[in-house]
This record gives structure tokens, sequence and C-alpha cells, in this order.
């Protein structure tokens, strides 16, 4: 199915904007899950299994991964395996944040869609449209562009001005007017950034942004929902990950997330449907 | 050693500006390695084997390993490894291309220093310096940041015009005098864009420039080389990847990379010391 398609199905099932990052850092786990021979996949699995019904996406970051080298690559496949036997309704976003030549993007594209089988990749834009040209070609797949990222830092090429406007909207622009010929882009803009998300709503009125920086980072809920909401009042996928995941360091860490889940995605749907 | 000492080192050692790129595409190897249980494994360490005198870094890139999922990169981990112990002068440059929040930067930092033990890392410049501490804080690893890609639509975004000059000149003028104040950061210069490398060689009389697209990619080596220079005729990597590594499709591909590196390694002696 097409990611779009998917995704929009997912968000009216489980009737929730709210996307768990799976940020599973081996250092911050439970001790329960510390010792299992795969710490990662058995953490995720109990996360996932917890919270199915409250979410619309699902959002590993390879980083956490990768830091375990090929094991770390296997637990990462093993949890994309499990959402998609179990969960083959909840999409998967890959959040790589890759970018190469064109050449080299056909390695990424495999890794992401034939290898793990999710069902969107975050990518950098600096190398330009041309490069990506493999990724924007799979239009059964979401390709999600930085945009305005949520560091406190991201502003200093984001925002530098080129021709009258900040780059973050030069960058929106082209992925907007340019780049979405086959209708499966979306932009990455942090949460702790609402002002610069009105600004993208009123480039695109239907766009779907991938918002993270909610919890840990500080994101405010009700000034990203009143910025970002399309007239439908969705658009939004709204990322939050270590508030979540790590609510209790203990061994009621899936319950504690569930909680957590709960809460979120209720306040983010009070405000929506004010 | 400090990243900057051991390469330096090796570019006297070898007498060599030249960095072969593993882009060990497993879709191009040659028949006689394709069915070994390893088969990136088996072509990298001939290819190494054959030209380790001959280069001052490899260049493994991430994408044609992570094609393979975990399994590829155990077998970029052991083309490290191998490197590492038979060939412990010559530098590691890990060409991943990444950038995400400092807290997930963390994530690439172990990927690349602890588990695959690589001496440097290519990033993008996207989020900005304060998302790259924890990478810019390894004193000991050289930082490479993407400034002007080789491919044809690097442009896009690296020549649009900020403050009166293009983009990459001010992602060149933010690391050369500001992220690189522990004298470890690189920046990446397609050999495609000779006139433009002449700029930042007028920008930074000293700072290291990796110079990918030589060979397949166009890149005209005299251009580069009269544009690029340091006065000490050296400060620059000339990365050469699919021309070298693929320069025979047959059983011969070992010998065949080491005459094609022997060559390129000659001209560009030739033109550093006319």
């Amino acid at each position: 199915m097409e990611f779009g398609e998917k995704l929009s199905k997912a968000v009216n099932k489980n009737n929730s904007l709210l996307c768990i990052g799976l940020d599973s850092d081996l250092s911050k786990l439970p001790e329960v899950v510390k010792h299992e021979a795969q710490p990662l996949f058995a953490f995720n699995k109990a996360i996932i299994d917890a919270t199915a019904d409250l979410v619309c996406a699902y959002k590993p970051n390879t980083a956490f991964y990768e830091a375990l080298g090929a094991d770390g690559i296997a637990q990462l496949k093993r949890t994309c395996d499990y959402v998609n036997t179990n969960y083959p309704d909840i999409p998967i976003i890959l959040d790589a944040k890759r970018g190469d030549i064109g050449n080299t993007n056909n390695g990424y594209l495999d890794f992401a869609y034939n290898y793990l089988g999710a069902d969107a990749l975050t990518v950098h834009p600096y190398l330009g449209r041309e490069s990506l040209a493999p990724l924007l070609d799979r239009g059964d797949k979401g390709l999600i562009v930085l945009c305005h990222t949520s560091n406190g830092g991201a502003g200093e090429f984001q925002e530098l001005e080129v021709a009258g406007k900040p780059l973050y909207q030069e960058v929106a622009s082209r992925v907007i007017n340019d780049w979405n010929a086959n209708g499966n882009c979306l932009l990455v803009i942090g949460a702790t950034f609402p002002e610069q998300l009105r600004v993208l709503r009123g480039m695109s009125a239907k766009m779907t942004f991938l918002v993270p920086g909610i919890g840990a980072q500080g994101g405010d809920l009700k000034a990203v929902l009143g910025a970002g909401l399309t007239e439908n009042n969705d658009g939004l996928i709204i990322s939050s990950s270590r508030s979540i995941i790590f609510a209790s360091p203990s061994d009621d860490f899936a319950s504690a997330a569930r909680r957590e889940a709960l809460t979120l995605n209720k306040t983010i749907n009070e405000l929506r449907h004010r």
C-alpha cells in the first residue's frame, strides 16, 4: 500500500497522530531487557505490543541500532519484521537522515525498503533533488525531507536568508512545488519551532509534516497543533521518543509507555477537536 | 594517532594523495568473489592487498554495505578490522554522510569510531555546529563536512546566494573559522567543481579537502590539482572508487585495480611536482 494511504488509515483506525520514536538506546534500557540476547528488539517488542492501538506510525532511528553494529542492525530488522507481521496496518518510518549522490542512494533504498520493509525514509536536502531521484521515484514510499529540525542550533544554516527568505522555506518551497510530483514527499519540522511550522502550513494546505521534539526536547503541543493542523485536523505526525519509551526505568516500562502514549494521544485529540 | 597526523604520514610514506573508495556494490562484483560467503569482504581484501602501498586512505561508503543489512555491516566491520590489523598506517574514512541532533549523533559516533574503528567520518552540515558537537569534540578523529558535492544537481541549494555568497562558501566559512577549534575538520568538494575548489583553497591555505568524483564521475584531475593543492603540494585527498575497484570485471580485478591506482597516483604526482 502507498505510504500516504497507509498512514491515513492508521490515523483514522487508531484516532491518532502520535508516532512513537523507537530510539532504543541500549544504555537507557531497563535491566529486565538489558540482559536479553537481543535487548533492543525485546524492548521494542514490549513497547510495540503495549502501544500499537494508540499510534499512527513507529519511527526507529537507525543511529541507536548502528551503535551496536551488525547485531544492532539485525535487531532493527527484527523490529521492522515484527511490526510488519503483527501490525501490518502501522507504517514504519525509518529515521535514517540519509543523503548521498544518486548512484549511492540506491544502497540506502535497498536498506530501507527491501531489507527492512520500511514505508518511509528521512533524508537530508543538501545534495538536491537530482541526487534523491531514486528515492523520489519510489512513489509508494514516503520521502521525508529535513526542513527545519528540532535542535537548538538548527537555525545556523536553516534560518539563513536566501532570495529574501530563510533557507528552510526555500527547501520547503522546492519540495512542495517541484520534488513532489509523485505525491510522496513530507517535511520534517521540529515541534520546538511552531512559528516556522505555521509558515510551512501556509505554504502547503495538505502536505503531511513529521514533527519531532515533543516531550524530552520540550516542544509545545498546543502551539504545534494550532500552527500545523490541516483543515481536516490532521496532516501532522507528532513524534515522541524518550518521554514515552523511557517513561519508567523499571519492569513496568511497557505499561508506563502505554500510559504516556494514552495521555499524549488524548491531549493531542482534545486539541485537534476543540 | 590523531587523524591529521595519520593521514599526513600515509601521504608521505606512500607518496600518494590517492584514496580508494570501497564502494563495493554486490551487483558489480566479479563472479570469482560473488559466491564467497562474504563477497564484499573478499573483494575488499583483494583490492586492499593490491593497493595498500599506493594510497593515503581507504573510504568505504556505508550505503553499499547497508544494502545487505546486518550481513553487509558485518562485512564492513571485517573490512575495517582487516585494514587496521594489516595496514595500521592507512587511515579509514567512513563515508556515511550522517547528521542528526546531538544526542543521536552519539550513536553514529559509536558506529564509526568504537565499532568500526574508522579514523574519520563524513557528515551533512544542515543541522548546524551544535548538533555535531559530540563529533567535533572528538579531536582525534577527522570530521569531513559536505560542502560542495560532486553530483550534477549539487548546486540546487549549495549555490544559492546567502549574504552575498553561495551557501557552500557560507558552510566552508563556518567550518574553517568556527567549527574547527580542535583542528579536526575537513571539507568535501567534488572534483567536478574545480572553480569552487579554488575558492575554498583561497579561504583556507591549509585545510585538507576530500575530493570525490575523479574517474567514473568525470572530474578533471589537472584542474583539481591546479585549484586545490596547498603550498606544500598536498592538502587534498583525491578519491576514486568505481574506475579503480571495477577496472576489470574478471578474475584479474585486483591486479587491474593496482594498475589503475598506479597510473592515477603517478599522474597525480606528476601534476603535484611540476
